[in-house]
C-alpha cells in the first residue's frame, strides 16, 4: 500500500511538472532547478548570477526553505521577482509548490527562472518541477566524497558545479578523487568549478547563457 | 490515506526504537544519533572522538550513507566495530536499520554507540533510533543561517555543535547571528564550538564523557 501511495504522489507531481513546463515554455522561459546541500552556496550563486546577467536578461527566482524568508530577502536586493516557499518539514520542493510560485510571478517577458531547492542532496533529486535543467552543486568545504555518496544527484544533473574553489587551499579536498568519482558514475558528466562568493563564475555563466540561447531557437 | 500510511510507518519506527533503546540500556551503552548536513564534518568528528576516547571507553559505530562504505572504512582505522548501512535512496536512518546494525555488533562491554546519520538536516530529525541523545551539527563553512532555516533539528537536539571553527577567518560567518538565531528558537540550547579536523574537541569530549558517566549511574 505504501508503494502505491508513493507512486500516486510521484505521478501527481509529474503531471503538475508537465503543466509547469508547458506554461514556462509557452512564455519562452528557460528554467533551472538548483540542488545542493545546506550551505554549499546556492543563494550566493543565485545572487551573483542575477547581478551578472540582469542587464541582458529578465530573471525570476522561486526559493524553497523549511523556514524563514532570508534567502528571498537576500535575492530581492538584486531581483525584482522572488517568491519564497516555506516547506515546513518538507525536504524538497514539489511541482505544485513551484506552480503556486509561478502564479505569483509575472512570467511575461521573463528569460530565466531559477528554482533554488531546499538544501538537501537526496530528496529534491527525484522530483520533476518542470525545469529544463537540473543543476547539482557541491562545494570544496564539503569534502571530495559527496558525488560518490550521493550518486543519484550526479545521475540526474545536467551539469555539476564545484563551488568554493577559492577555499581549496584551506580545506582538505582531493580534487582528482572528486573528478574520478564523478567520471566513474557518469563518464560524460559536465563539471564546472566556481566560487560564487568571490565572483569566479565565468564558465558557469557561459554554460547558462548558451543553454538559454539554445532554448530560444 | 497517505497520512495514515505515514503515521503507521512512524509508529512502527518508534516501536523498534523502543526495543533498540531497551537493548542498549540493558547492555549499559550510551548512544548518540549524530545529525548534520553533507560535509559538515560528522565522520571526522567520529574518527577524532574515538581516537581520543578509545583508551578508556569501548566504542562502536553505525554509519548511514546512500552509497559506498567510505565512512566505515575511515572509521575502521580507529574503531574495531563499525557497521555501514547503505540506504539506497533513503534520506535518513530508521530504527530497524539501526537494529540490523546492532545485530552485527558485539554489544557486550560497549560503553558508547555512535550512530552517524545520513548527511541531511531535515529527514533524520523526526525518527527515533533508540538513542539517548541527538547531536545536531553545523559548520562555519555552511554559513550562519542554518539553525534558523532548519529549526526542527535545533528543537530536537540535546546539544548543537558548530564545527570548523578553525576556518572562521576564511569564510563569511556571523557568529553572533548564529547564536542569536538558536537562542531565539531555543533559549536553553547548549552550543559547543569545535574543529574536528584540527582536533579542537575538548568541550565536546567533556560533554560526551559527562553524559556517559551520568548514564552509568
Amino acid at each position: 500500500m505504501q508503494v502505491q501511495v508513493i507512486e500516486n504522489v510521484l505521478k501527481l507531481n509529474d503531471d503538475v511538472a508537465r503543466l509547469n513546463r508547458a506554461a514556462l515554455h509557452a512564455a519562452g522561459i528557460f528554467t533551472i532547478d538548483l540542488i545542493g546541500g545546506p550551505g554549499c552556496g546556492k543563494t550566493t550563486l543565485v545572487e551573483k548570477t542575477i547581478a551578472a546577467l540582469r542587464d541582458t536578461l529578465n530573471i525570476a527566482v522561486i526559493v524553497g526553505d523549511l523556514a524563514t524568508a532570508r534567502d528571498a530577502e537576500r535575492i530581492a536586493a538584486v531581483c525584482p521577482q522572488v517568491v519564497q516557499i516555506n516547506t515546513g518539514r518538507g525536504c524538497h520542493l514539489e511541482a505544485h509548490q513551484v506552480r503556486q510560485g509561478m502564479d505569483r510571478l509575472k512570467l511575461d517577458g521573463l528569460d530565466l527562472l531559477i528554482i533554488e531547492n531546499v538544501g538537501n542532496l537526496v530528496c529534491p533529486v527525484g522530483f520533476d518541477l518542470g525545469q529544463d535543467a537540473k543543476v547539482g552543486m557541491f562545494a570544496t568545504t564539503e569534502g571530495p566524497d559527496k558525488p560518490a555518496k550521493y550518486p543519484h544527484l550526479v545521475d540526474v544533473a545536467d551539469v555539476l558545479l564545484l563551488n568554493k574553489i577559492d577555499l581549496l587551499a584551506h580545506v582538505p579536498f582531493d580534487l582528482p578523487q572528486f573528478y574520478a568519482d564523478i567520471k566513474h558514475l557518469k563518464p560524460n558528466a559536465q563539471i564546472i568549478e566556481c566560487a560564487a562568493y568571490t565572483n569566479n563564475l565565468t564558465p558557469w555563466l557561459a554554460w547558462l547563457q548558451a543553454r538559454i540561447t539554445a532554448a530560444k531557437k
